[in-house]
C-alpha cells in the first residue's frame, strides 16, 4: 500500500485514545494513494491530560497537512481551528483538521455528513422525510444539522435528559427559522427514518433507544453504534422488517468525505464540504 | 511494504530540515517489517526555531516509540535524552532516541558505528591500523571514537581550526590513556586508513582534504560526502590505486544498525550498541 513511502510523503495523524481500533490509517492511506498524492495516516495515542501539549508540539512539523480527531478529543480540538465551517461552530466538534494557505488549521465535522452518506448508499434518501434522532449529544447533534441539511421535511430531536435536547433545539431552531424542528419521543411511530446517536445498544443490557414494537415496517432505522455491528435496536427493527444501516456503513462513509476534505485543501479549495 | 499500518501499528519519526531526501522512511519501515515489528517510519520536516516545540509535543504519542534525528538537529536533540551511551557523551550528539521502560528518551548516536561498519563491508577491517581522521566536528568525532573502539593502532586528527581538534584529542585521550592519539596533518602518508570527516568536497572546487599525491595505493580511503557518491579525494584516491568507501555506503550501513538500536528496545535489552 505505501510503496511511495519515502521523505516527501506528506502526514496526517490520526488521534485518539484508545488508537489500536482505528481502519483510518489503511483505508485512508490507500485511498491517497488512489487519488495521486503521496502521503501516510499515522495513529497516533494520545490520552486526554496531554492532548493540548501534544497539539500544541505538531503544528511545528511542516510536512503535517492535517489531522483526524476521533475519541475522546473531538470536542477540545475544536479549540485549535483558527477556522472552521458552520458545523463545527454548532456541534462544537472538530473530527478532521488541515492547513490552510497560512498554516492554520482549518476544522469541519464529517460525522453527520457520513451518516447521511451512509443511509443514502443504503438506499435511503433523507430529502422529504419526518426523521426522529435520539441523542442531543456530539454525534446526534451532527446528525440533526446533517439531515437538515439534506431536506428532511420535519425533525424531531429526542434525549433522556431534557436540558441538552433543549440546547439543540434552540440552536437548529435559529438557523433554521421555517422548519419544524421539534421534541420528541420514544414513541417512532409516523417518522421514516429512526436514528439511535446514543450509546444505548453497545452492552446487551441497554435499554432500546426508542420503542421497538412501534416501529413501522416502511421506517428506514440507522444507528451510529460499530459495536455490536447489529444493535438491539437494529435487530428489531430487522426482525419488524425494516430497512437499516450499521454503524460501520457510516464509518465506510467518512472514509471518503475526510479524503474528500483533505483533497480539497491540497488543492486549495474552499474549504466547506457540499 | 506497509500492509499491516493500522491502528496498532507503533511510530517513529525521523526528523530533519530538510527532509524530502531522506532514505530512512522506505528502508527502516521495510527493515521493520523484515523483523516482524509493526512500525512505521515517518518523515518529519521541523525548522530550527521550532525543535524544541515539536520535542516537547511529540513526547506525548504513546505510540511514538523512537526518533530518527538528523542534520541540523543531532546536537540539539541530545538534550531530550534522559540517558545515552558514552558515544553520546563525547560526541555531544544524538541520531537516534527510543523509549526506555519509564517513557523517557534513551539516547544513542550510529553515526561513527556506521562509518566503521561501511568499510568493514567493504573489505577494510581497521583493527591495528594506523588511521588518519580529517575533521573534528560531529562526524569527526564520532568517527574517530568508533576507529578506537573498532581498535586501531594509532589515530590520528587533522583539523583546519585547530580549537576543535585540541578539544576532540583532549576528550579522546582522557578515556584512552594508553593509545597514540595525535594530531595529524594534510599529509596523509604512513596511514592505512584515511576518512574525510570534513564537507570538503560537496562543492567541484572545494580543496581537497589531504595531499592526494602523498596517498599510498594500499591506504583505504572513506568518505563521508554522499552528494557526489564519488568525491574528488575518492576519484584521485582510486586513480592511484587506493580502495574507498562512499558515504553512501555508511548510510547503508546505518540503516541496519538504527534498526539494531529500536528492536533492541522493544526486546527491553540493554541499550547500548556493540
Amino acid at each position: 500500500m505505501l510503496d511511495h513511502l519515502d521523505g516527501a510523503t506528506r502526514v496526517y495523524f490520526v488521534i485518539g485514545d484508545p488508537i489500536a481500533q482505528v481502519k483510518a490509517p489503511a483505508r485512508m492511506t490507500r485511498g491517497f494513494a488512489q487519488r495521486g498524492v503521496n502521503a501516510v495516516v499515522v495513529p497516533m495515542r494520545v490520552p486526554v491530560p496531554e492532548f493540548d501539549a501534544f497539539m500544541r508540539g505538531a503544528a511545528h512539523a511542516k510536512n503535517l497537512d492535517g489531522m483526524i480527531i476521533t475519541v475522546p478529543h473531538k470536542l477540545a480540538a475544536s479549540r485549535y481551528a483558527a477556522a472552521a465551517t458552520g458545523r463545527v461552530e454548532l456541534t462544537g466538534a472538530v473530527n478532521v483538521l488541515r492547513r490552510d494557505a497560512t498554516g492554520q488549521w482549518f476544522g469541519e465535522t464529517t460525522d453527520g455528513l457520513s451518516f447521511v452518506a451512509g443511509i443514502r448508499a443504503a438506499g435511503c434518501e433523507p430529502r422529504g422525510m419526518r426523521a426522529l434522532v435520539v441523542g442531543a449529544g456530539g454525534a446526534g447533534s451532527a446528525i440533526a444539522l446533517a439531515l437538515i441539511e439534506a431536506g428532511v421535511a420535519e425533525l424531531a430531536i429526542h434525549s433522556r435528559t431534557p436540558g441538552p435536547r433543549d440546547r439543540l433545539l434552540g440552536l437548529l431552531r435559529a438557523r433554521h427559522l421555517t422548519m419544524p424542528i421539534v421534541a420528541g419521543s420514544a414513541d417512532p411511530a409516523g417518522f421514516d427514518l429512526v436514528v439511535n446517536a446514543t450509546s444505548a445498544g453497545m452492552r446487551p443490557d441497554d435499554p432500546l433507544p426508542v420503542l421497538a414494537d412501534r416501529l413501522s415496517s416502511t421506517t428506514f432505522v440507522g444507528d451510529v453504534i460499530t459495536a455490536p455491528e447489529v444493535t438491539p435496536l437494529l435487530a428489531a427493527a430487522r426482525a419488524r422488517g425494516c430497512p437499516t444501516e450499521t454503524g460501520i456503513g457510516m464509518v465506510s462513509a467518512a472514509i471518503g468525505l475526510m479524503l474528500d476534505f483533505f483533497v480539497a485543501g491540497i488543492a486549495g479549495r474552499d474549504g466547506s464540504l457540499r
